[in-house]
Formats: C-alpha cells, structure tokens, sequence
C-alpha cells in the first residue's frame, strides 16, 4: 500500500522550499536609502540581541527540565526518547520563530521603499515576508514530525505492526513539550517586551514630550520596533507550531486509540500536507492592483485564505474518500467544521474589533464621558464577545464528535475532535502569513516616518499597516480558537496515556467527582493568575523604560532639538532584560501546577484542571484580546478626524482604553492560549508521575 | 423521638423576635433636626418609590413564570407545589429585602444624629440596623422552610416514612426559585441603580461642577444616598436569603439521598438553628468604648462574629454527636470546613482590598503613570487575588468530602459539602449585620454632610463609612464563597433530581464526555456575558443621569448658589425607570440559558453547564468585587493626604480606578452569585422537562 505518511516529508520540503524562494525575492529589493538601511539594521541587531538573550535563558530553563526528565527516564516514568525529544522541539519552535523574525526585520526598510513606488509593491514584500514566516513554520513543524515517525518507525521494527503504531503515537504526543515551553518563552517573553517598549515609548514620547509616534528622537522608538518583531513575529510563530504540533500529534494518537493505525496516523499529517499545497496556490492570488483602495487590499488577502481553504475542503474528501472510504466519510465532516469554525472565529473577531462595525464606534462614543466609561465599555464588548466564539467551537466541537460516530464509538468521536483541530489549521501558512504580514507593515511605517520618506510613502505605509491591525485581529482569533480545539486534543491524548500506562485505573471522571470537580476550580483560576502575571510584567518592564526615555531626554544635550543621537541600544537592552526576568513565574506556574494539582488531586484532578483552564482561558483569551484591539481601533477611529479628533479630551480618554488594551491583546491575551497547551502538555509528559504518586487515586 | 425539625421554626422566632425587638430600639432613637427629618424622608421616599415599581415589574415576570409552571404541572412534569412556592418563595426574599431596606432608611439620620453624642452610639444605632437586616432575612428563611415542611409532612401522610422524606425533601429543593428570581431582580436592578445614581452624581457633581461629594446641591445627591439602600440593603438581604435557603434546602435533599432520612433533613435546619441563637448571642459582644480607635471599631464587630462562630462549632458538634453519634463525626468536619473557610475569604478579601495592606497601597502608588496603570494594576489585583479563594473553596470541598466519607458513600460526600455550606451560612444573623451596617453608615455620612452637622460628627460618620467599606468588603468575600459552596450542592441536588425522575437515566458525566463539555465551555462563557449585559446596563443608565444633572445645573437659576432647590425625585425616578428596564436581558438570560442548553445537549449539558458556569462565575466575581474594592480604597488612600492627595493628578487617576470599578464591585460582581445559584435552581426545576426532552440523551 501507498504510505501515506511520505506527504509529511513531501510537505515539510514543499513549504520550505517555497518559503527559501519567496525570502530570496524579498531579499533581492533594495533597502532604500542609507538611513533607511542603518534604521533597520538598528532594529535588526536590536531583534537579534534580543533572541540571542532570551534563547540563553531559556537554555538555563531547558537544561533544568532536560534532567529532570532524564531522571524519570531512568525512572521509567517517561519514554527514553522524551528528553531528546524535548531539547529538539524547543529548537525546532525556536528556529521558526527565529527565521520568522530574520525575514520580518529584512523586509520591513524593503517593504517601505517599495511602497515608494506603489501600494501594491509595498503589499507584495510585506505578504512575502509574512508568507516566508507561515511555511517556515509549517515546513519545520512536519520536517520535525517526519524525522521522528521514520526514526520511531525503524526503532520499532522489531515489535508487531499493531504495536508499533501504538508505541509512536504515544511516544510522539509526549514529544511536544519542547515546543510549547519555547512558545511560552516566545509569547510571553515577546509580548513584555514588545508591550513594554510601546507603552514606554508612547507614555513618555507621545504623552509627555508631544512628539509624534515613531519619531527617531525617542530613545525608545528602535525598542517599539523591535518588539513587534520579537512579539508579534517572532512570539506568533512559536505559538502556531505549537498549536500545529500539538493537533496534528494528539489527533494521530487518537487514531491508532479510535483503531485507525497507521492510516489513521497518517491521515492528520497527510491533511496538513494538502493544506500546504493549498496554502502555496492560495498565496499567488494575493496581488492587487496599483491604486488599490483599503477594501480591495483587504479582499486580495482574503481571497489567498478562502481558496486555500475551498482547495483543502476539496482534498480532504478524496483524502478520506480513498484512504477510510465511504464508511468512515464524516470524519470529513470534523474537518469540515474545524475549517469553518477558523473562518468564522476570524470573521466575528474583526466584527468585534474594527471600527468599519458598530462595537468600536460605539467604543468611540463613549469617550465623550471620559476614560472611565471607555474602560468599562471596553471590557463589557470584550466580554459579550465570548458569546460568539464559545458557541462556534461548541458547535464545532459536538458535529465533529457525532459525525465521526462518537455516539457508538467514543474513541472515533475523539479522533473527529482533534481532526477537526487539523482542519482549522491546516491552512496555517496563509493564514500565519496574512498575520506575519501585519508587523512587518508596521514596521515599514516606523522607518518610513523615522527616514522621512515624505507624506505618500507614509500614507501607504498606514493603509498596509492598518490592514494588518484587522489581519492580526483575525489571526489573533484564529489562534484563540484552533488553541482551544488542540488543548481539547491535546486533554483527550491525555485520557489515552493514562489508559496506557495503567489500563486498570478507576476511570470516574465525572464532572461531580470532588478531585475532578475540584481540578476544574483550580484549572479555571489559572488563565486569571496567568493573566495577571503578565499584565504586571508589562506594567513593571515599562515603568523601567519609562524612567529610561525620560533620564534621556533630560540628560542628552540637543536630543529634543535634533542634533543629537538618542541611546537606543540601552532601551532595547532594558526591554530584553525586563521580559527575561518577567517571563520566569508565568513560565514556573505553567509546569508546576500540573505536577502539583497531580500530586495531590490525581489524575482526576489532572483532567478537571484541563478542561477548566480550557474553559476559562478560551474565554479570558477572547475577551483580553477583542477588549485590546477594540480599544485599540477606537483610539484610530478617533484620529481619522471623529469624535474632535487627535489630541481633543476624547482622544485623551481613547488613548486610556489603548493603553489598557496593549497588554490585554498583545501580552495576556494570546500568552493565554500557550498556557492552556502547555497545561495540557506537560500532563501528558507527567502521567505516569501522577499515576505513581498522585494521592487521590 | 424529639423532633429535630421543631429547631426551625423556634430559630425562625427567636431571630424575627430578637429583630423585632432592635428594630423598636433603633425607632425609639431621635431623627434629630427637621431637616435631617425631611432629608431621611426623601431617601426613604426614593427607596420606596423604588421597590414598589420594582417589585410591579418583578410581578409581570413572576405571573408569566406562574402560567409557565402552572403549564408545567398539568403536564406533569413539576411537583404540583412548584408554582405557589415560587410566589412564596419571591415574596419572602422580597420581604427580606423590603424590611432590611426599611429599618436602613430610618436608622440614617437616627445614626447621624446618635454620632453627635459619641461614637460608640453611632455604631451601636447603625449596628442594630443592620442586625434587624440579618435576623430578618435568616428569620424570614426559616419561617418559610418550617410552613413548608409541616405543610407537606402533613400533605403526605399518608405516605410511608421512607417515601415521605424523599417526597418532601425532593418537592422542597425546586422551591426556591421564586427567592432566586427575586434575588436577581433585587441584585440586578438595586445595583444598577445604585451604580448609575453614583456614577453620574460623581461625574457631573465632582468632577465637572467641583462640588464635593453628598453636596445638597447636587440633584443626584438623594438618589445616590437612596441607592445604597436598594443596592446595597434590598439587594443583598435578596440574595443572601437566596444562598441560606438554596444551602439548606439542597443539603436537605441530599441527606435524605444519603440514607439519613428525616434526621439528615433536619440536620441543616437545625444547624441553621443553632448559628442563630449563636448570632444573638455574638451581637451582644458588638460594643466599644467612647474614644474608640478605627481598630477597636473593627475588633468590636469581628468579636461579635468570631464568637458566634465558636459557639456554632461547639454547638454542631453536640448536634451530630446526640443525632448521629460518633459514627458520623465527619460531617462536624464539614461544618467546620465550611465555618472557617467563609471566615478565611472574608480575611483574604480584606487583605486585597483594604489600603492598610500592600496590594492597595501598591495599587495607589501607580496613579503615579495615570489612569491606564491604575486600570491595568486593579486589574490584575483582582485577578491575582482569585488564587487564594479558589484553593480555600476547594480544600473546603475536599476536605467536606472525604471526611464525610466520601470515599465510600458517595452520596454522604455531597452531604457533606452541602453541610459545609449551611456551615458557612449558619452565622448568616451577625455577618449580614456588620455588612448591612455599612450602608446606613454611608447613609448618615451622607446626611451629615447634608445637614451641615459640622466636622466632628461628619469625621465620626466618615469613621463608621470606612470601617463599612471593609465589613462590606469581607461581606462581598462571604456571599461569593457561600455562592460558590451553595451552587455546588444545588449542582448534586439537580443530579439528584434527574435519577429521581429517570432512575434508568444514562449518566455519564465525564468531564471528556462532549455533551458534558461544551457544557461547561458555555457555562463557562455565561458569567461573562452576563457582566457584560450588568456592565453596560450601569454605563446606559448613569448617561441619563448625566444628562438630567447636567440640565438641572443648566436650568435652574440659583441651584449652584445654593438659592433653590434640585429636583431630586426625577434622578430617582430616572434611575428606577433604567434599572428596571435594564434588569430585564440578564434575568431573561439565566432563566433561558438552562432550557436551551437542555433542550440541545440533554442533562449532561446542564450539569456541564452548571459546573462551567459555577468555576468561571466564582473566579470572576471575586476578581471584580476585589478589584473594584481596591479602586475604591485606592482612591480613599490618597484622598487621605498620600501621593499628592485630593484633587492631585494622581487622585484623578485613582478616580477613574474608582469609577470603573463601582459596577465591578457593585453590580456585576455580586450579580454573578445569583446568577450560578439560579441557573441550578431552574435546572432543578425544568429536569423533567430536560429528561423528556432534551435531544442528547
């Protein structure tokens, strides 16, 4: 028989390839002028700085959990390849983000010089750019899976086929944990800093001194800059092969526990694959023309996603139809409905948060009555737009289990869900890359502004940017939701490594059994803690970057005037070591609340802590983030000349809920989702520690 | 035997006679000057005029209710009682409330004017208040529990004695949705109401027209003094009579499930008995001396808890040594479990929201950076502070549990938490007396100022306020945990319910099962949306205050001089008209969403739901009073001469903290309580309709 894992390989090489090929057109346009080109290597060392520190970091962080986990491999708690495995994931999410970021910061200055010449040049760098980061990140993460099934494969040879399948699928879905520790660092990291920088920036620039945004004689402009490289490119990626990772490894075990061998193993990898030739095909329809209006640019976006994804709805039929048959075709019905569900999760969140809607403007108007109410509006419009997306997943979540047979075979029911996870993403690559494009804009505008391109450049620069504030909005969302459908997944592969190591374990997982009860009280206040940790960070980095711009500015002769150079390199410094620092309790409570909650509440609680942080951080993540880029647009809505305009008391009290805003979309909000996989995934590592020693039984 | 049921009935008169007598001592004291009198008058006028149209519009929606169960119970599918208890049970919490609210607004001006002699006889007429609030509303629950159960005993019979029990125990746990409803009208409408009257007086009285707060010349001013009362008064006693009755009814159900017949009905009645006597007992320890530091007015009112607290372990613990013996010492344990933990969060509460510990001070210290770090720093205050109430809650659950003997008996496990709970509850009398005892404080602060009674009684009355803000703190910290415990046992009675009525039901509740979990995602979402609807609901409101005020100032010649008169009833009047029209989508919302989610995901999605809604609620509802609460003292704490003092920038700052914060802490919150007690408690009375109905099965 044909081995359908072989599309894995095919597909890992397919979008690194073309991801190699777009990053050699980008890299082949002209930086522009000699200050646009000492800008951005500016920014480019600053990013570089930045990744350099926090990878040492994190190493002390991988060095730490690389013992301890080779200690419970000579415990037999673990699989002997989980250690490796670990160091390998946490490399392989860093490389994407690394890469991500190497493409992002090259083609910010080209991106601003080819808008010189028209909106449409300037759109096709800054989209190449994102779309080299969406393959890199997909291309690595199946080169990854690829590499270990065919070094798994061979390992087993010895054991009965059966046996095999089972031996990789399990051992495979313990393999995450790497990748997801990286993509906590990343977001969390990434997002202090980038948040830090910016509110520092604005606080003292904007606020104090009255200078216009991305003015070269803030001290801590090139930091602003850098972080939404580390933050937004850099942080996103991790995050997404993260959520890659984890669906498309957690839907594999599943298949060989729903019966499905090595097809069924195969099938998830298999769909990403087609997703990966569907993205590459969508991606050449985004062009536009030279005088395209904001709307057409934004449907020239839209239109690569919907036919990538109308191409993988197309061949994931035939996938199932020639792999399981007729028999097993609602399976193609789970990946149906993970599909939408992306769609329409991305379609609600720009709703929520674009001021082309009724929410944001109405956000706008209450800022006649001061700060207060648009804090209170803000977080209200973040709140009510939970509704929405818990109820899209809901449905998502139910169709994909009953269509797949859950009701007769509740493995199969299980399978559909975290297909349906593979689904939603399998069309990451344009969808990360309409994202990654976003920051990369706003880059341009920072340099087109900092080297005086003049009002057309800057104009463009705007309109590419402020579609990446929708874009990123709708990726943002995407995230939220396919992190919601993997950590499902992910809690179900859990269940099913239990099973394993201990087939005879008292399976009451009731939601009224007190340690499950209790797990989901714990599990549900987590997102929140989390949340505040972060938020803190932000607060705390920025205060140390705020005390920084402000001794500059005092202590620098002719700074204000022109004459002379701010430090910039001292503010990215203070960023990078503020988001190191920070970045440690968040990452401490992700690993040790599992081990905790199991030590003492069992398995049992184990399950219940997933599923309620599941429950709460979904919505917690939603609202944080649509509260953020709602207040965000509507501080924009404000400057296009509503509501009194740009430095009326409307747009002070505007600028409030912005500020508020940033951490909220940018730092807590979407550190959220990686909490929730990570939670999930380190359980899964941990099992057989919590099966041995948790108290409750 | 001895009728241990005769202990409700007698709790029931002693706390109704015990209120009696104070509410005659604190009538017997003097209003002071005519204008106190006419002052007092106008706030009492204003209550009034609100609750009769509240309790008129509530009444619409109880008659609708009535057609709805009375359909029910043609067609079999509620006990034939359902829907005269329902108007029972509305008109005996609205009573709670309507006699709390009454002897509030006549003991203000009497608190004013007592603080004119000394402190100590301030605190004494205030106390008594709030007292006659408390034995009220614990008298009134157990007044209508003993009509029930003697009726319903007597009703069945002719019944066997093993049947009897079930019967009633069963028939008794669906009657308290009428005291729930009326607790969300009450909650509901009095905090939007209170909130919109505070807001908009503050926004255009303080901060555009620069007169201080409780000034006569504000048209605000009576409605803001009236709204303490109907929020603050009405809508507490509401839904702590809620929380007292649902504790003990569910704990009565489940005992009865447990085996213990109608000694295990009795039991929780009897305990409730005993925290009575206890209450009485520890009020009359509530006494200081005439020079008392704010410290000793503190220590007076805990002593009176703390030692009702004692006698309730001690007295429990006769209880179920003489009925059950040594065999079922465990469930002492519970009681226990529940007594300190309620205590423990009322602590921990205090500590995140009074400014004599860090986290307000910190929380003040960064108005420092404006508005934005206030909002971002409460924020996660209030997050932060989830931690310690959720692990308190669930070591309590635990420990309830499995001292109960859980382990074993499964059944006697959750009669164990729900005892825990009435634990909890048990000394209702007194903690609701030093939390209601706040709002007549603020009360006659108010009146002080208003009647010009000088500097010394307005420092005395402003002595009375703050020690208030914190027992309304710990109070706030007390209704939600109770809420939490309460919601609990009414999720085990609902189950319960559904084996009563289908004992052949299918009930796999796993956690993992997805019916169960997208329950617990959408119940997880509820709480959210539903601060949401409270949110802005308080935001539309205060805008017409706004409004009103602002025309007034405008139109009324000599209103800022202080030559004419505002008119005060039309702010009232406005204020009554919007949270009438206001409360209306999130009742409508917890009463639909337990028959939707029913009707669509079976049994398994309410119970996933219920729990969903329960965790998230809890964590939620902590976050915004703690944060809201921190605003408050935040701003208090500057206002007190720190960081700049009053009308500093930094003490802007901390208003707007303080301004988002008053529907945090005022409406949302604490509506979030009833929102999870009467999503279980229309669970329990739809379960046949869900059983018969419900398309997952």
């Amino acid at each position: 028989m044909f081995d359908l894992m072989i599309l894995a390989p095919i597909g890992a090489v397919a979008a690194l390839a073309y991801a190699f090929i777009l990053s050699r057109r980008v890299m082949a346009q002209s930086e522009g002028t000699d200050l646009m080109k000492k800008i951005a290597a500016s920014i480019r060392s600053g990013a570089n700085a930045y990744l350099k520190r926090q990878y040492k970091g994190v190493s002390v962080f991988f060095v730490i959990m690389g013992v301890v986990l080779v200690a419970l491999v000579f415990a037999g708690l673990v699989n002997v390849f989980v250690p490796v495995a670990f160091v390998v994931g946490g490399f392989f999410s860093g490389l994407s983000g690394f890469l991500g970021m190497r493409i992002a910061t090259n083609a910010n200055a080209r991106t601003a010089n080819a808008a010189q010449h028209s909106l449409n040049s300037g759109l096709k760098v800054a989209f190449s750019a994102g779309a080299v980061m969406g393959f890199t990140v997909v291309g690595l993460g199946m080169l990854e899976t690829s590499l270990w099934y065919y070094f798994l494969r061979f390992y087993y040879s010895a054991l009965p086929v059966d046996q095999q399948a089972q031996m990789i699928a399990s051992a495979m879905v313990t393999f995450g944990m790497g990748a997801s520790a990286m993509a906590l660092f990343a977001r969390v990291g990434g997002g202090i800093f980038t948040k830090a920088a910016d509110v520092g920036a604005d606080l003292v620039g904007k606020v104090e001194a009255g200078i216009p945004e991305d003015d070269p004689r803030n001290p801590a402009v090139i930091a602003d800059n850098v972080g939404d490289n580390v933050g937004d490119v850099a942080g996103m990626g991790a995050d997404l092969y993260e959520s890659y990772s984890g669906a498309r490894l957690s839907a594999a075990a599943l298949a060989v526990s729903a019966g499905f061998g090595f097809t069924g193993m195969a099938l998830p990898m298999a769909l990403a694959a087609i997703g990966i030739f569907a993205s590459i095909i969508g991606s050449f329809f985004v062009k536009t023309n030279e005088d395209a209006s904001q709307k057409q640019l934004l449907s020239a976006l839209r239109r690569g996603t919907y036919i990538a994804g109308a191409l993988v709805a197309i061949g994931a039929f035939a996938l199932i139809y020639f792999t399981l048959g007729m028999d097993y075709i609602g399976l193609y019905g789970a990946i149906i409905s993970g599909l939408v569900a992306g769609i329409l999760i991305g379609y609600f969140t720009e709703y929520y948060t674009s001021d082309t809607y009724k929410p944001t403007q109405k956000l706008a108007g209450t800022s006649v009555t001061g700060p207060a109410t648009v804090i209170i509006s803000g977080l209200s419009l973040g709140m009510i737009s939970t509704f929405i997306p818990v109820i899209i997943v809901s449905v998502s979540v139910i169709i994909s289990f009953y269509v797949s047979g859950g009701a007769a075979d509740y493995n199969a029911g299980l399978f559909g869900i975290a297909l349906s996870a593979v689904g939603m993403l399998s069309t990451l690559g344009i969808t990360l890359a309409t994202d990654a494009y976003g920051p990369v804009a706003d880059n341009a505008g920072g340099i087109a502004e900092m080297a005086g391109l003049g009002e057309e450049v800057r104009d463009r620069t705007d309109a590419l940017d402020s579609l990446g504030n929708t874009t990123a909005a709708t990726g943002k969302g995407f995230a939220i939701g396919s992190a919601a459908l993997t950590a499902l997944a992910l809690i179900a592969s859990y269940i099913d490594q239990v099973k394993l190591i201990s087939p005879d374990y008292n399976f009451d997982l009731s939601i009224m059994n007190p340690p499950v009860l209790i797990g989901t009280f714990i599990g549900g206040m987590l997102p929140f803690v989390f949340a505040a940790f972060t938020m803190e960070s932000v607060g705390t980095a920025a205060q140390s970057v705020v005390k920084e711009v402000r001794r500059q500015f005092k202590e620098i002769p002719g700074l204000m005037e022109g004459t002379a150079e701010p430090d910039y390199a001292s503010c990215v410094d203070l960023c990078t070591k503020s988001a190191q620092k920070e970045m440690v309790p968040p990452a401490i409570l992700a690993v040790v609340a599992p081990l905790v909650v199991g030590l003492i509440l069992g398995v049992k609680g184990v399950t219940g802590m997933l599923a309620g942080s599941t429950v709460t951080g979904f919505a917690l993540a939603v609202m944080m983030s649509n509260a953020g880029g709602a207040w965000d647009n509507a501080k924009k809505h404000i400057e296009a000349g509503n509501l009194g305009g740009k430095g009326s008391e409307n747009h002070k009290a505007a600028v409030v809920g912005d500020t508020v805003g940033d951490p909220f979309k940018d730092t807590s909000g979407p550190a959220i989702n990686i909490l929730i996989k990570l939670l999930s995934i380190v359980s899964i590592v941990l099992a057989a520690v919590v099966v041995n020693f948790g108290l409750i039984k």
